[in-house]
């Protein structure tokens, strides 16, 4: 029985906690589809316009679906970026870390509610939209304090970390999706539900603007 | 064709039980927000009211996800914990590892089961919450056989494992969360159903007085 | 931009083949659960008794679940233990993994047919019982199939590989379970289909005989 | 707290994307299974033959299923492939590695569509096949693009990529599928629906042809 370093140990440790993390992620991305049935054809005339039709009317979960597999991505990215610096853990980071992914796991069922109720016939309710952005909103704050524990030198666990207003970006980042969410939000109760998710296409500008160099 | 180490084939192949175990409780985690199913509204008035009441519906559900997400994520976390000194393994170890596991998976169906009893009209019903309860024992109980299992010297299975009461600690907080169910259903028994729930508070106070720095 | 060398490439590779299946191992092992939904309740008298005689009429499915669990970990035990001699890979090797892991994911399925048919109305039917055994077989002979082809020493895939009668016995450990399988429909069809369930507790006697040590 | 160089840092960040994608591959394939329910028998008469006819509702989805498997298992294979040459990353990377992974997720959805509409009562129609084959399109061309992305040196992704028509033949066969699946579909529309599904038999033979020897 040979003894293996301690520094190996811990680097494996590190992985479990990001693989275990991949692995959720990867589930709750999946599972976005599953609400999305086949579409059923009615009555007995059975034709291409018959299916079509039936077809269409997925169109809001399909969108919903490719909205929110993008905004997971999006968040896994955030994730992925975020571990490039870590070398070290504690039991903090850990229980913030599965809070984070009691965020994302969620998603899937905030994005069904949304979706359900995003057909024009339900477009003027505001509630659901308010589940989904709610959603948006927990997991950026999440987010957020993950960026501001990790990078706080006192708990000693990155390395190599960037100077200047790396960890800012970073956690500005964070917090622009919730905040373009609750404009949305508020576009859609004031103004126009349309209107209001016309605000979400700021939010590639937007994280365009302030990115960190990889 | 290079021949590689022992070493590191043996340390792959430890890495491919806590990953596949890691794989296993990711889904587990998630598949508990299957269960949960967008709120449908009945009548013909579709109101901000109606969302809402229909969304209020879910209440019990969405406590047992959030419940039984962090109590997977505690077990999660004490295995990550174990394998921090595992650096051989057997087929018992496997077997034991799979059987850990498999109270895992349970996890879904019988937090649905007690979820789905919770509300107002069935809180009184013993028997749902008897069969979650089970689930935390057994699932307590595994672990506390596999520290006893990983910590035996003559298994050969750590290094650098902790003197002191390291072992005995462990072993403790594997059945401290089993016995603080027994008592909260004891408690729902003899006294009351909603009084039985809140002795779950003293989890986070128990777990914290028996600690091992890490 | 660094070279790295070709050698840790390949075995980075061979983990992530070993790692997909690890991941669709847990998947199918934990998608055993998805098909034991929560017992209702009907009538209008809600008691313990009633919850209690609901839940009973799950047994033969949380058994066929427990049963299937042990039987895909056995098979992942089986895959762990032969990646613990492959070094090399090619592309008849990822077809042939591919081909066992499609046999592993039908389990879920199959185990469904065969549980939901083992109520005691309708264990007399024979045919969902052949549709288990069926996939056993296969997943059985996909297994004898690999440890075959990483055993030829001209595939050049394995290294240190244990002389002897060490393939041999890999290869009859494979082919055991499919022929208990057979033999217990065969018992079920002839004599009694109760009696040809019992056979299957030979599984872990022959298992224990016909044992390479670790 | 000691330092790790950054180059081992990069390629566990390069893992994480492979097992990211390859859990998403797993999660996507195993999938597929949940759609295929347990054969219902109607009617009072409880024998072999109301079984076998039940099950037997079920080949066009048994096939959508295997068929589907591999075709997932392909793409799987196309991109172990091609991260055997990565050595570095970006973000433009890991956002069209997502695009990838977004159109694998569609699969067991535009499977679903497909086997439904795959009975002789539905053979006919044309529009859920054209679901099917758009996906397979919108796979294959991401694959395409992608090997264009890392083949260029100047993103200085990959190292020691093979010189000579390698690049070329890998962006050939990433068209194969959807080209092969867009004369089926014509042939289905023009032809005859049977004898175009014929037409898939072309992939093995036609995937022989461009290979690239590994």
């Amino acid at each position: 029985m040979k003894s293996i370093d301690n520094q190996s140990k811990k680097e494996f440790q590190i992985e479990r906690i990001a693989f275990f993390s991949d692995a959720v992620f990867a589930i709750a991305i999946t599972l976005l589809i599953i609400e999305i049935k086949v579409p059923e054809i009615h009555g007995l005339l059975v034709s291409e316009n018959s299916f079509i039709n039936a077809f269409a009317l997925l169109t809001p979960r399909l969108f919903g679906f490719t909205f929110s597999f993008f905004i997971i991505g999006l968040y896994w990215f955030m994730h992925h970026k975020m571990f490039c610096y870590i070398i070290n853990y504690n039991g903090k980071l850990i229980w913030l870390n599965l809070l984070f992914l009691f965020s994302i796991v969620l998603m899937p069922f905030s994005t069904a509610v949304y979706s359900e109720y995003s057909t024009s016939e339900y477009i003027s309710l505001l509630s659901p939209y308010v589940v989904y952005v709610a959603n948006i909103c927990l997991t950026g704050f999440i987010n957020f304090l993950m960026w501001g524990f990790i990078g706080n030198p006192k708990n000693q666990l990155t390395v190599n970390f960037p100077k200047g207003d790396f960890l800012q970006k970073a956690k500005i980042r964070s917090l622009l999706l919730p905040l373009v969410f609750v404009v949305s939000l508020l576009f859609s109760w004031i103004i126009d539900p349309i209107l209001g998710r016309f605000v979400l296409f700021l939010i590639p500008i937007l994280m365009g603007l302030v990115r960190n160099k990889k």
